[in-house]
């Protein structure tokens, strides 16, 4: 199949653009580095070295024998996005080119409107020009878990049979996301399902859970090849910044109780999810969503295993609870469905101890560049608008 | 109180403005005058005349005893936004400065694009000023109820009580609306909602029906005072629409078979709503929804409606069934709350007939400057993102 993906250069694109070709897939894509800034904003890089999109360009047709098909150029632009997809005529279009961080989008107004602006006007972009130059393609939507927040019932994927008064209705299952970042995915949602509805687009819109791991087999050892790995608090997820801290023996961050509950999954299982959303794709109109995460677990629990992981190869982890940043309940009720993914073939991996420990090795690897990052891995962007370094909660009993 | 009005030269503005004032409220109020250009750019023009602001103030002051608070300025313009509010510090925040048509959001990319980037963006710089200058004000936010499309089940106001699966919550009503500007609408809904909780911001939501009517008491005969009424596919709403194709004996253009069914409320309801909720605060960190119409009617039965008020007044009223150049059911079940405006003391007008025989007076008097425009009467604007003028459906056999 012809695969486009938007935001090829980032943690989730560049090692689905090495999954596809590996797999047979015609892949193209393009990107405006936005990621590689953000991070340098917010003083810190990758915690795994990263090329320049030159060198990983020849490095990808060096290991797979073939170009990739690459464009600098941002969504926001429409001619340059229409003609591109008008001259690829992709069969699938994956949406990753988005501005991806919670934090980020909570620093102030600026910031703010940056994620909106770029999230909602870029999607709303990819489908007017989807309907304009290629109806018949499936587009492949990056959403979040996030955007259902943690309401006290289960969370079904998308969509629930609800009965009220007395009559019955499926209905888009509320969302009540947790930072205007999430917002903006949830208004691109809405976008989304309403264009499939009038136009007759197709659409899988996947809620992921957070992603974690430094690599996924097809990358090899050719460094030039290896996805970027962001620990900063606005780019690094809980799993990725708990094992770089592990690796320079930095106490993990666990915000408030941390008994937020989230579903995770291996950067290999998202892979094998995307391509399996890829290569079933849905009937013209249909607008589907699937949640797509390995297991939920808590963030305590996380960072037990991420210290059983490191007791494993010779590491002391020390664990600290410091102030949550966010608004956000760190203990609430959370069940979500996965179904839709697992009916279609998905296998979990379902062994993140086995998962960290190879990210820390990797990790380990970089510990000199990692240590020069250690200042910043305390969370200071606060939910309430303001910028203060969370401290650490002092007594046990306060955590508890 | 203090009373900033985002939007103040609009429809519902320039009325609330007056009506405000009227009863001893102090009003200041922003507006780039873009209802004027859009109206302009589909060809139309206000079927009552619209004098320029500077006369505006002019016979404001005049009638009123003292000057309007008034600044140019866009909610895009961050700064001006924030330094007008800082300056003002309003007790309340009436936002009507949005893009309100459906149609003109689904013309093409460009229009789509304006009208989610206006709404959206605008509305995050007001919470995010709110937030910095005058956290304590009220924000009263025109959504509509288009918002929620047209479930299978009883609509309720913002808010309902689930059970999913044995478990219980009070969740979100699901929003399913009908045109990029609706979910535009949405997505101000979400962000309001999410700043409300982690600011502590105080808002009320108005999911508001269709507005008519050419005036409010207030204005008297000053026709400098008079609200501006739009007639033409994209900015004028079905009755307003309806009343002027019958002031100059135009068929009224009723969309498919006519039996959409949408909560409607003449001006002056709108005014009297409006002020209940200004008058009426909830508390700080209180997001509160309101379905605002004084009845719901299908647009069939408003045609047969605005057929018996032209004949009292002498006019032959024809009604013809067009193509529906809309994406929407024609038919479905309709039945939303609306008590929380009846218990702070809403007394709905119930007289649509009276109101229609009043706009068709007024209206009568510009019969001439109307014929002008007879030819852009008929929508072209289709959702399917094309441009044909709709049909007449031929036969009523057709039509049911």
């Amino acid at each position: 199949m012809r695969v486009f993906i938007a935001g090829i250069d980032g943690y989730l694109g560049w090692a689905l653009a090495q999954y596809l070709t590996a797999r047979g897939h015609e892949v193209a894509g393009t990107d405006r580095f936005l990621r590689r800034a953000w991070v340098e904003e917010m003083g810190s890089a990758s915690a795994i070295p990263v090329y320049s999109m030159e060198e990983r360009l020849r490095a990808f047709e060096e290991h797979y024998g073939k170009p990739l098909n690459f464009r600098e150029g941002d969504l926001l632009d429409y001619p340059f996005l229409r003609g591109y997809l008008e001259e690829f005529q992709p069969d699938a279009i994956v949406h990753l080119g988005e501005m991806p961080s919670a934090p980020y989008s909570m620093i102030d107004q600026e910031h703010s409107v940056f994620t909106q602006h770029n999230n909602v006007i870029g999607s709303l972009n990819l489908l007017w020009a989807m309907r304009e130059v290629c109806p018949d393609a499936h587009l492949v939507k990056l959403g979040t878990m996030g955007e259902y927040g943690t309401p006290n019932v289960d969370i079904p994927e998308g969509f629930f049979e609800v009965e009220y008064r007395g009559r019955k209705d499926r209905l888009p299952f509320p969302r009540q996301a947790g930072s205007f970042y999430h917002w903006s995915k949830v208004h691109d949602s809405g976008n989304t399902m309403f264009a499939c509805r009038i136009w007759g687009l197709r659409s899988t819109d996947i809620m992921q859970g957070v992603v974690f791991g430094t690599r996924i087999d097809e990358m090899g050892d050719d460094p030039r090849l290896r996805s970027r790995l962001d620990f900063d608090q606005c780019f690094g997820t809980a799993i990725n910044r708990f094992c770089c801290q592990a690796a320079i023996g930095h106490p993990l961050t666990v915000y408030g109780r941390g008994g937020q509950t989230r579903g995770f999954l291996p950067l290999r299982d998202s892979m094998q999810c995307l391509t399996i959303a890829i290569e079933n794709p849905p009937e013209r109109g249909e607008y589907r969503v699937f949640n797509q995460f390995e297991e939920c677990y808590t963030i305590e629990g996380l960072a037990e295993k991420t210290r059983e992981a490191g007791a494993a190869i010779g590491l002391d982890v020390q664990i600290e609870h410091y102030e949550n940043p966010r608004t956000e309940m760190d203990e609430h009720y959370y069940n979500p469905d996965r179904e839709h993914l697992i009916r279609l073939g998905y296998k979990p991996t379902h062994d993140v101890v086995a998962e960290m420990k190879i990210m820390l090795k990797d990790l380990l690897e970089h510990r000199e560049h990692l240590l020069k990052y250690k200042d910043i891995l305390v969370p200071d962007i606060r939910w309430d608008g303001s910028r203060r370094r969370s401290q650490v909660i002092a007594s046990e009993a306060a955590v508890k």
